[in-house]
């Protein structure tokens, strides 16, 4: 006699939707704000870098030839032709035979084609060097060209900047970079019951945590939060507040709503709504069954479960890639990587859909085991107490104790 | 005729020294603005979450007793008394052989115990309720209490605070957090063949890459960065700059000076500082040997490599847990995970030092691979390339391909 309240569409289906959407835009950012933005246009280099043939250790500039055959017990005899002075273009250079005093960072002289580290050599007197190790062609220096060459491609648009492409975009003089804009994406909350945290809530009532959590996921996803309130459980209202929202945000997430009655009532808001339409209205995961995706002209519309932990869940796996897009995020550069475990005890799932189970990363025997978190997705201590999620797939009944897992981290 | 030009320290010994940190102070901020930021006093529950007996499902408030035995075949009749209002304290009470409509988040009336799901039962008519199963105690509810229990401490001082802590922070009213404050870490780049990245560099010069590497891993680590300029290898300038810079920072690093003669300057200017004193000059780690720490008064100074690499490396193994400490983060509560992964070739490496290698993570056959990222450790490509550093501690000659390994994520 168990009720279907309504037709589920299963995950891969949900994210495809995604594919539709596009960066918000680009704007101009000084280089040390674009730490963690979303590079908006293929980085092309125009100079090579580094420009000369740069030395990598002190010691002696030569020609790797003068030095073939060179040990402790037969060391090589070179004539000292004077040093190079760093940031400056040598004023000598070095034919078979010379050599040049040259620091790490140094510019080798016109003739030289690697570095003999100071270590293995004598300077005899101010013209005469013993050098005791022959070196390479190229050693201990870097040729031009060689960390990136001119007109390379060096990093690609979608790419999410870290300090190393910071520091590359710095090398090539990018004094300001061209990233996607964040997107704005809305959050309202609704249930008669919730109220705004600085309230005491009376009996019956409990403040917004949606508001919050999900403000956090947002930037920590790289959106800008825009928190729109508490709406009571009013078509009115809540039509009148999507509507308007609409005009402002990106995207929009309405949190609550889990049960039946609210349910309904979201959706017909939703499906109301100017050149709406109804994509998804239930995911066949847990937490998080009750979710909606709608899309009104262009943008997207989220009706998420009010449970926090069921609403955290389908953030972090079915929203996310959905503001991914919309920050420019080119998909799987740079994505989130997975840490693989073994589970500590059996976990039962049922089969038909996938289920999230929360998870405490514990290092044991030399080895990272996940330990699940129990507890019902009404309580926030189970997010607190976890490290992340591990999937167990529609197919599978459960896993047995010491199954490897791939374990999602959450932030 | 190897030259030893300093005596080094073992890394643990260098980490010791961030013992005598602590963090730079408190400060009250809004909630939102303490996402990331670490909780400088252990946050105590100051009342119940939640405060009454809440439902997690929508459906009927009953005494799980009512419905035991209850099946399909056999089902419990039920007299339905009304139902509960959401936000509100409910105006009747539930006795043996009675229920209550209610909607998830809803509070339990007097007498009742648990919730009989909806998909579950079935109104023959306004007051008569048939129920297909049982429920246990407790089901389908929340309790006052089972989330957080008054005076319980629910975040410890030193949390880094993720969305989750958030939420939860809100859930008790907090409208605002006292966290640590963020420890303003100054950046000197020396070195006379390095010019500011807006200028165009002439032969032999290069543009300062560190002071944005480093500017974006302080700011990754929770840090303010502030650079201060670059410096000729000039005695007096960096004595100066040093000294005034120490005025108005938490901790000083100084880049650049790989070469023995700058190294060895640095040193200098180090050890005039006032109350200084060389904790460490050079590490057996590679790359980042040539790294030094200093102590003036309480503040650290650190004499970092040139090399782009060297200084990511040493800033990601040795600095970071130093600003860890000044940011107020407890050692262990969330660190930094590591990522199993096996190699996918051999790396060989020089016994009586620990070896970073720079890798890329590969997902293959259902595994995760970490792949060598080859080349000079003054080539920033490398560190583009990586997803990550694995450490070859110093009793390792050499890793063999398929060696499973724990990878540190780079940021």
């Amino acid at each position: 006699m168990t009720k279907e309240f309504f037709k589920v569409t299963e995950p891969d289906k949900v994210l495809a939707f995604a594919d539709d959407l596009d960066s918000v835009g680009t704007e101009s950012v000084p280089l040390m704000a674009a730490l963690g933005r979303v590079l908006a246009e293929d980085m092309v280099s125009h100079e090579n870098l580094p420009e000369f043939y740069r030395a990598t250790m002190d010691g002696y500039a030569v020609r790797a030839a003068s030095t073939f055959g060179a040990s402790e017990g037969n060391p090589a005899y070179l004539m000292i032709k004077g040093f190079v002075e760093m940031g400056k273009s040598p004023d000598l250079s070095i034919a078979p035979g010379e050599a040049a005093r040259i620091s790490t960072g140094g510019m080798l002289p016109e003739g030289a084609d690697s570095v003999v580290m100071i270590e293995h050599v004598e300077a005899v007197d101010e013209t005469a060097l013993e050098v005791y190790r022959s070196v390479a062609p190229g050693q201990h220096a870097i040729e031009p060209g060689e960390d990136f060459r001119k007109t390379e491609t060096v990093i690609a648009r979608g790419q999410k900047l870290r300090p190393q492409e910071i520091g590359l975009l710095a090398a090539f003089g990018q004094k300001t970079v061209t990233v996607c804009k964040k997107p704005v994406i809305g959050i309202i909350s609704t249930g008669d019951e919730v109220v705004p945290i600085e309230t005491q809530p009376g009996e019956g009532q409990i403040r917004d945590i949606n508001s919050y959590t999900l403000s956090g996921s947002i930037l920590a996803a790289g959106g800008v939060p825009l928190a729109l309130g508490i709406i009571r459980d009013d078509f009115d209202t809540l039509f009148e507040k999507c509507s308007r929202a609409l005009e402002t945000v990106d995207m929009l997430l309405i949190s609550g709503g889990s049960s039946v009655g609210t349910r309904d009532f979201t959706i017909e808001v939703l499906s109301r709504l100017p050149e709406s339409q109804i994509l998804v209205h239930g995911i066949p995961i847990s937490p998080g069954k009750p979710t909606i995706l709608a899309r009104a002209g262009k943008k997207m519309i989220w009706g998420l479960p009010g449970h926090v932990v069921s609403a955290m869940v389908v953030f972090s796996r079915i929203v996310r890639p959905f503001i991914d897009r919309l920050c420019g995020k080119t998909p799987g550069l740079g994505g989130a990587v997975r840490i693989p475990a073994r589970v500590t005890r059996n976990i039962s799932s049922a089969q038909g859909r996938i289920d999230y189970v929360r998870v405490r990363l514990v290092e044991k025997d030399d080895a990272l085991w996940a330990e699940p978190v129990l507890g019902k997705s009404a309580l926030i201590n189970t997010m607190v107490k976890a490290d992340g999620l591990i999937e167990i797939d529609m197919n599978t009944e459960g896993l047995d104790k010491g199954t490897r897992v791939s374990v999602i981290p959450l932030s």
